[in-house]
C-alpha cells in the first residue's frame, strides 16, 4: 500500500499525521520517545497495534540516536525501563503497547544475567528486539486474516460476502497489513468479498478518513454509513459478517474496542449476524478476569463538540466521551481470531496458554 | 424559549437557519411556498411538525401576498392545491405535512359547497386554517408530555428518571414546544428528570446542536454523547427510558424516525429499558400498513463525507446515507405516545379511529 503509517530504517522514523487524512498526506519525523508520546496521546498515530509499534521504534530511535547511560549496562535497563514506562502511560486500554513493553523488560532481564554484558551490547540488543516487531507483526496479521477468513467463509452461503466493519483496522492501525481489515483482504484475495460496509466512527471518523481511504486504495468495494445507520444496513443491506478489531482481550474473552463496537455486538446478535473479534495474541490480556478490569479511557469533550474549529455543540455542554466501550464475551458469536486460529471466547485463555507453551 | 424555530404574524414568516446552531443565530424572511420548500429540502428547518407548520404558514404568507388567481374561486382552489403538492414533495418520510395538506384541502371542498363562496372569503378561509395550526399543535404537544411523563413515571423507580433522547424533538422541531421533548420538560416540571443524554445524530448534529442547546436554555442537566456510545450508556449510565420522535407511524405501529433510532430502539430491547415513540396524531398514518409501506428519503453522500467545507472522507467513496429508519412495532416496549393518551403499539390504529369518530 502506498500509504503506510510508520516508516522506519534504523536512523529514520516517521509517521503519517492520521488526523490530516485524507485531505492531506503528511509525514512527521519522530526522533524518540516523547515525541512519539505525544503522537500518540493526540492521536496522529492510532489503533492499537501501531501504537506499540511506534513506541518500539521511538525508542530504538532515541537508543540509535545515543540517548540514555553510554556506560553502565544496568543504570540503561533503567533508562529503558523509564523509557517504557513512559511510553504505557500515553494510552491507558490498549493491549499491546504494555505487551511489547513486558517483552522489552524481560529481554533486558535476560541479558543483564548474561556474564560480561556491556551498555552498548544492551542498548543493540533492544534496538534489535524492538525493530523484529515489525516484520513479526506483519506475518501475524497476515496469519490472523487467513484463519478468519476461512472461519468465516465456513459459516456463509458460497457466493459473495458483505462484511462490516468499525473504526480503522488496516494498514494503517498496524504494521502494514491488518486486523479485522487483514480477515478483508484475505478475503478478496479468495475472491470471495462482495463489499465492505464501514462505520464513520465518531468522533475521530477513523473508518471514513482512514478505513474508506485503504479500502479504496486496495479496490474494495466499500459503503461508508453514519454511526447509527449499522442496524439498518444489517436489516436491509445483506451484512453477512460484522469483524472488529480489538484494543484489549480479558481472558474470559470480554473486548475493549473503541467505542460503538458494543453497539455493533448488539445489533448483530439481533438480527443474527455473527460478530467477529480479531485480535493478535498481543492485543490479549489473560491477567485480567473480565472486561470490567479493563481501563477505559475518557477523552476530552471538545473531541465531540468541535471539528477542527466547527462547533458542533454548545462548547459548555456535559459530554461523556469514552473512547472505548467493552463488548461482553457471549456478544462475540462469531468467535476471536488470533495468528493462532480462530477460537470461541471460552477457549481462548487455554489456547493462548498451550501457545505460549510451545513457545510460539 | 428565546429561540423559535418559526415567528409568525400575519403578513411576516420567518425562520432561524437551524444549519447555522449553535454558532449563529440567523433568522431568515420567508415569502411563500419555494422559499419554504428549499429551506425544507435545505434542513434550515427540519422535525415533521415544523415541516408541516412551516409549510402552511408559508402559503398563509403567499395568500396574505395575493398569490394565486383573486377571482375566481375554483382556481383559487387549484392553485392553493398546487401549493399544497408542491410542499409535500419537500421531504418524502414525514407525515405530518401531507396531514396537514389533507386538512386543508378537506377545507377547500367544504367551502366550495358554500353558497355564493367567494374567492376572498376562500383565501381568508385557508389562511386562518393554516395559522390556526400553531397553536394546535402547541397544546397537542404540551398534552403529549404531560400523558408520556405521566406513563413513564408509573413505570419507573421513585427519585429521579435519566431518559435517553435522539435527534431534536424540542421547540425547534415542532410549533415550540416539543415531542420526546415536550415529554422532558413535563418530567421536569414535574421535579422527577435528573438528566437527559442527547446523541449527536450524525450527519446532521440535531443532537448536538440544537437538542444540547434546548435543554441547556431550559436549565435540564445534560449530557452530549456519539451515536456509537448509546448502548454503553445504557450498560453503565443508568439509563430508565428511551424517548424519541416520530416522522410516520404506519397502522401497526411500526415507527419512521431519524436514522438511528432503531438501532437505539435495538439496544433499548437487549437492556430492558422502555422505548417510547411520541408522535402528535398529525405524525400517525394508518393508510400504511406497517413501515415496509413507509417512503424512506435517502440524502446525498456529501452530508457524510464533508461538513462545511471540512472532508472526512474520500469525495469518492459510496456513501448509503438514508434520512430515516424505521423501528418495529415490537420494539416499542413503552408505548407510542400521543395527545390523546400512550397506546401499545397494535392499540394505536383504534385508538386514533375512535378520536376520529368523536370528532377530537
Amino acid at each position: 500500500m502506498a500509504l503506510e503509517a510508520i516508516r522506519y530504517r534504523r536512523g529514520s522514523l516517521a509517521i503519517v499525521n492520521q488526523l490530516l487524512l485524507p485531505e492531506e498526506i503528511r509525514y512527521e519525523s519522530i526522533d524518540g520517545v516523547e515525541r512519539a508520546w505525544q503522537a500518540i496521546r493526540d492521536m496522529e498515530v492510532r489503533g492499537a497495534p501501531a501504537i506499540a509499534l511506534l513506541g518500539c521504534l521511538a525508542l530504538a530511535q532515541e537508543l540509535q540516536a545515543g540517548a540514555g547511560p553510554a556506560e553502565d549496562a544496568e543504570q540503561l535497563a533503567a533508562f529503558v525501563d523509564e523509557r517504557l514506562r513512559r511510553l504505557e502511560s500515553a494510552r491507558p486500554t490498549a493491549a499491546n503497547m504494555a505487551h511489547e513493553a513486558q517483552r522489552l523488560r524481560g529481554l533486558v532481564r535476560q541479558r543483564l544475567q548474561s556474564p560480561g554484558i556491556t551498555a552498548p551490547a544492551l542498548r543493540h540488543s533492544v534496538m534489535a528486539a524492538a525493530e523484529e516487531l515489525l516484520e513479526r507483526e506483519r506475518a501475524q496479521n497476515r496469519s490472523l486474516g487467513a484463519h478468519g477468513a476461512r472461519h468465516l467463509l465456513a459459516r456463509v452461503p458460497d457466493g459473495g460476502v458483505t462484511v462490516l466493519t468499525h473504526c480503522n483496522t488496516g494498514g494503517l492501525a498496524t504494521a502494514g497489513y491488518g486486523t479485522a481489515l487483514g480477515v478483508v483482504w484475505s478475503l478478496q484475495a479468495a475472491g470471495r468479498l462482495s463489499r465492505v460496509f464501514c462505520t464513520e466512527t465518531r468522533p475521530f471518523h477513523q473508518g471514513g478518513r482512514l478505513t474508506a481511504l485503504e479500502l479504496r486504495e486496495r479496490g474494495v468495494p466499500a459503503t461508508l454509513i453514519t454511526d447509527g445507520a449499522a442496524a439498518a444496513a444489517m436489516r436491509l443491506r445483506g451484512i453477512h459478517a460484522v469483524v472488529v478489531g480489538a484494543d484489549r482481550v480479558a481472558a474470559n474473552g470480554d473486548t475493549a474496542n473503541k467505542i460503538g463496537t458494543y453497539q455493533l455486538a448488539v445489533a448483530a446478535r439481533h438480527h443474527g449476524v455473527p460478530f467477529y473479534v480479531a485480535a493478535p495474541s498481543s492485543s490479549c490480556d489473560p491477567s485480567l478476569p473480565d472486561g470490567d478490569a479493563i481501563p477505559i479511557e475518557e477523552r476530552p469533550a471538545r473531541e465531540v463538540t468541535h471539528l477542527r474549529g466547527l462547533c458542533l455543540a454548545p462548547p459548555d455542554i456535559d459530554v461523556w466521551n469514552p473512547a472505548f466501550d467493552v463488548t461482553p464475551h457471549d456478544l462475540i458469536t462469531g468467535g476471536i481470531i488470533t495468528e493462532f486460529g480462530v477460537f470461541a471466547p471460552g477457549e481462548l485463555r487455554q489456547a493462548l496458554a498451550e501457545r505460549a507453551a510451545q513457545g510460539q
